[in-house]
């Protein structure tokens, strides 16, 4: 079987996710991992792959098929993101929400003139709930549609309460509010301010000697963040939080409470619940790579998202056994 | 604003489902009916809707964008497909699952030589559970797919019941075992028989003096419909089937059970809990309307399924648009 042959650029969370999809997929292979850090650091077990350093990625051209950018948003992208399109055909997850037309914009002009292909925003949120959030708009054009995060843990939001004076660790979940799910569900379409659809629960390790009333404070009142919600802090020690606090468990639901004819509710819903949300984001990103090696050999370049790419070149399968197995 | 011309072929519960559809979307308009009843018996109250016979269909190639295909599987698509895709671009439920790869054969080489474009096996399954199936199978390669049906009105198991000799009328409703459901969410990748899965529960009124114990025992042991199963049989007044059994609600899961890494759980479920099936059923069709004259305008022909149409083309609004909105 011809493989296509993937790097994962960026070796955090996300990017161990996306190795241990490739294991999972027989028609993938691992090349090489680039990164900022030597080889040593990565600890890397697969003899097989190589560990490149990203600045010297123009040398690789030939070895590669997709790159999938496993950086974050806020810096690593609107920076690797151009310079590897340049390159290779690539998948990444940018999330940054206000900035998406711009990174598109970005990412369409480099791939145009570099002949490769990035599918941009490709994960869960954004990807398979935006995916969802269009069809069942398309399909249920009278209606509202809700999205609910969690119960999960915020990269983002833990990252937040680290940077408060004090604070030696942090994990924040974000949980859905059962009683507003529940009211979606029933058809009320009710509208639902922020504070009525998610809590967020923290769990905070302190230094010592710190001044829990004030980190307490600090955290409820950031504006953005925590400010507009119902928020609970919770101290706790070190060792409970590695103990009970480490895993990566995310999830969700998208509600689409639409009307038909003359007043018939119907309710679409599409839900994840993730053991590992780095592992199923990367397993998102490496399906998309299998449709964005395809796309570009039939000559697509450019930018794509979930809303421009056929499902049928995300599945290994051909088009007509396809239709004969899952239609 | 430039609205799409449709026209709807065969006029019963999912014609009328398309034609309620149309009068929420803003961007199409419905210019005939084709059927093979006279005007009068289809009593249309909109007098811009013509009614047209179904054999004089190539008089019109000039009026209309779309044909929505509403008649069944079994006699009518078989027919009207290839017909109708050599006049018009074409959309259809067909979904005699067996027969769909000669279907999508003999409509993808009608279109291509007609210049046309087909979107064949349309509606929620085959339709959007397809596509869920397709999603969830290529990013999760290692887990089990389970589609649940119901609560709901199944036509042809009622159809199946009305053909026995006694029987003046009945309404079969599938619906799915709450504790395999349980089990699948739970994430035990159970197996489970046909008869683990759905129960079925049949609401059915004699003609005087039939023997109830003789339909029971036909039902019952009727092959393929219901001799699969647990069937319950209930004895009702045409007066009672008529008060309570003439909505149509309909609903379903596809649930994909599956594993990341060193065994991290990850459950995807998307469901619908439907009102009314043929309109539900008929705004799918609509949507996919509007990818299909979108799509043949870019030049596209033949047949295509869910499986191969990007979903910005569903979706009224412009693709920057739906970026910046939905992503």
């Amino acid at each position: 079987m011809e493989r296509i042959r993937v790097a994962i650029v960026g070796y955090g969370n996300l990017g161990r996710g996306v190795e241990k999809a490739i294991k999972k997929s027989p028609d993938m292979e691992l090349i090489a991992v680039f990164s900022r850090r030597p080889a040593a650091a990565l600890n890397i077990k697969d003899e097989k792959v190589a560990v490149y350093n990203i600045a010297d990625a123009e040398k690789y051209v030939d070895e590669i098929d997709v790159a999938i950018l496993c950086g974050g948003s806020a810096t690593d992208l609107p920076v690797q993101g151009p310079q590897f399109v340049r390159l290779f055909n690539t998948v990444d997850s940018f999330d940054t929400h206000a900035r998406i037309p711009e990174y598109y914009e970005t990412m369409e002009r480099a791939g145009r003139e570099s002949g490769h292909l990035a599918a941009i925003s490709i994960g869960w949120d954004p990807g398979l709930f935006s995916l969802n959030r269009l069809l069942l708009e398309a399909v249920l054009p009278a209606g509202s549609t809700y999205t609910f995060w969690g119960r999960g843990v915020s990269q983002g939001h833990s990252d937040a309460i680290r940077r408060i004076a004090g604070v030696k660790n942090a994990v924040q979940y974000t949980i859905p509010v059962a009683e507003a799910i529940e009211r979606v569900r029933k058809g009320e379409n009710p509208q639902l301010s922020t504070r009525e659809k998610h809590i967020r629960e923290c769990y905070v390790v302190v230094e010592e000697g710190a001044d829990q009333e004030r980190i307490t404070r600090e955290i409820k009142e950031m504006p953005a963040y925590f400010a507009d919600y119902d928020t609970e802090v919770i101290f706790i020690s070190e060792e409970e939080l590695d103990r009970n606090h480490s895993a990566m468990p995310h999830g969700g639901f998208v509600i689409r409470s639409g009307e038909t004819g003359e007043g018939h509710k119907q309710l679409v819903e599409f839900s994840l619940q993730l053991e590992n949300n780095p592992e199923f984001t990367g397993s998102v990103l490496l399906a998309y790579a299998r449709a964005v090696y395809r796309l570009n050999k039939e000559g697509e370049r450019g930018a794509k998202t979930v809303f421009d790419i056929p499902l049928a070149y995300i599945y290994p399968g051909l088009p007509a056994a396809l239709r004969e197995k899952l239609l």
